[in-house]
């Protein structure tokens, strides 16, 4: 590839998928650090913590008691940024005035939920086999299942699903039918975690969020100026061959630093064929995405032999779509962890980045190289 | 206002300057927090720290030695992301191949410099009286104007300026025309800063980059749609009138919490009048702007009564652009400060931030109102 003075010289990538650049500057990895240091996470917790608000049989905030559970384990999160119910909002009427021209505002309810991803107090992803990490993607599919709009062209493939279903009381049916879920996982103190016990969330909302509506917009002009071939699925398809930013791949998915990463480490999980969301996945498919999900974060914490702080979330179809939403949607992982050099010098998004726009130090090539490079049993394991 | 149940419910709002939407979650200010706590920063700096690579006098990492300055002091970053010499890149030809359709980059080349504010370690803008950071802006001010194309519609206004010149053998000419001058500071360990003397940055670039990029669609559309209207004098107008988002304000500018703020006490600095960039302005104006600046820092440090932590930055017209291009311009000054609840509790945007799409908790009226009250002398000196 002519490209390989890209390891050399500053230079924009355009992210694809959200039609935005971002600053490559591989020279300035080299200058000395002498601000702020993380804190690396104490790596040995136990199993079950009494004072842990997650932990099986324990108490939480709102009085309510966890029942003895064996996978996951879902509920309504007690501090949810939206809420079913809530007052009626209805906007002054556009009258041509500054003010309505000027201060635009919808009101937005949903259902938050928090996931704990096993009764383990310090079962990370990365500890995880991809066996233990299927019910997590069965969990996230039957709460996908349960808000999917009937009308969806997806509840046919939800209907025929084969997994163990959700079993739980308290996860009710939701009120209404809402637009988009968002399924995440903060994972550290750095990513503004507040509980170790390993945990997701999803949150539920009747807005169809900034980031899944700038990349619909973005895959649905690939898919109209490309006859309808879908941006991800050539896009995996080209990585796959290119290699030099794999990290790791199966019959699935393709999973790698992407050509235009924001975050030192960032990687992306990305389905090889078109699947619109998580009820188009069979069994052997939701193996693979475990597998991916598994040698990623192990990856992770082998780089710096640290637990390593990220967000990660998934991007599909929303439960109420338009055809063209959804059949232009392509399920894929974002990872964005922090961390830049060692496991207490991150990266700061800070201020070129929040005024001009995203700059990263080491190039995706770069970073790809190392993640591969450090495959492999997980280096707390290797301690034992 | 009919709009004030907005204090109580889940809501979007719609940030008309970048064209995109936040989410604002009213109630959950009131969950505990657990999770990572910033350090206070010291506040008892020397005047003068031997250490320091930005005192006057001192060596830097490249081994030139400061001189011994009286105001301000700039000097090309000796770790710039962007340099004015590379290699050249030439990107392969596009061919209709998956690799050129989908991996796109482009060379960037510029400038980077550091500005310290002045000789001292330990004054920050928020100890700074107007008539200091006066001096700052009028650097700033002359950096634009060595980097402005001759034939930019603000060669007039900058030919016409009086102000104090630049007199540094080390800032030369730069050797090509670049298209735009990012001006901003990180302030605060938590806000990537590794060196508590206080400094700016500018980073100059042949590239337009996204924030401003984005802003200027936005501006350019509501003038198209508007007959000629300019978006900030509109907002500016309005928001002088309704005072519930106003922090201060004086007789050239309004400085408040917008209305689509995303941090919790984020500030914007908007000229009243339509200022295409700093060369607009005259005596009388810098000296308002240096009072905002003032008035706004110094709040931020008596709200919490610490260093207040963030990033700050203007967004003016380019350096090289159309007609069109510049006349949209309309200078305006960002603070995104991380902190939400106390000098050590700040808010993450993370998981959900990331990739569904930035949340606050505190409204941006509640904010106004907190910053409002504490006006008067810096907590420090009342210590004293
Ligand atoms: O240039 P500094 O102060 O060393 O570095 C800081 O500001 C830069 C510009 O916002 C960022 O790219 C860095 O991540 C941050 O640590
Ligand atoms: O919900 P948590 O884990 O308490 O909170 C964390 O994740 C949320 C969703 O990304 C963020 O809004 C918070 O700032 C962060 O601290």
């Amino acid at each position: 590839m002519a490209d390989h003075i890209l390891n050399d010289i500053s230079h924009r990538r355009f992210n694809l998928l959200r039609g935005s650049w971002i600053l490559v500057s591989p020279h300035r990895n080299k200058r000395p650090w002498q601000g702020l240091q993380e804190k690396p996470s104490k790596t040995t917790l136990p199993d079950y913590d009494p004072e842990c608000y997650l932990c099986p049989s324990n108490t939480r905030a709102n009085g309510s008691k966890n029942p003895k559970f064996d996978n996951t384990f879902v509920f309504v999160n007690d501090y949810s940024a939206v809420k079913e119910e809530q007052q009626e909002y209805n906007p002054e009427q556009k009258d041509g005035s500054l003010a309505t021209r000027l201060l635009r505002a919808e009101a937005v309810t949903g259902k938050c939920y928090v996931i704990c991803f096993s009764p383990s107090h310090h079962l990370t992803l990365a500890d995880m086999t991809p066996a233990e990490i299927i019910p997590i993607i069965e969990t996230w599919t039957n709460l996908y299942t349960l808000h999917l709009s009937p009308k969806s062209p997806l509840a046919e493939a939800a209907a025929a699903l084969k997994i163990p279903q959700l079993n739980q009381d308290d996860i009710a049916k939701p009120n209404a039918q809402y637009r988009y879920m968002q399924i995440f996982e903060n994972k550290g103190t750095t990513m503004g975690c507040s509980n170790p016990h390993p945990h997701g969330q999803i949150w539920t909302t009747t807005s169809f969020p900034e980031e899944p509506a700038t990349e619909f917009h973005q895959l649905s002009k690939y898919r109209e100026e490309q006859g309808g071939a879908h941006l991800l699925v050539d896009y995996a398809k080209l990585e796959s061959k290119e290699k030099e930013r794999t990290v790791f791949e199966n019959g699935t998915f393709w999973a790698g630093v992407p050509y235009w990463a924001v975050w030192p480490f960032e990687v992306m999980i990305v389905s090889r064929q078109h699947k619109r969301a998580l009820v188009d996945f069979n069994d052997k498919e939701r193996g693979d995405l475990a597998e991916c999900i598994a040698e990623i974060t192990r990856r992770y914490d082998n780089l710096f032999e640290t637990q390593f702080p990220y967000s990660m979330g998934m991007h599909q179809a929303p439960l109420d779509g338009s055809e063209e939403e959804v059949e232009c949607s392509h399920f894929h992982i974002h990872f964005y962890p922090p961390l830049l050099r060692s496991a207490t010098v991150r990266k700061f998004q800070v201020g070129y980045e929040m005024l001009g726009e995203p700059q990263r130090d080491i190039t995706p090539e770069q970073a790809a190289e190392r993640l591969r490079a450090c495959g492999g049993e997980l280096y707390r394991r290797k301690l034992d």
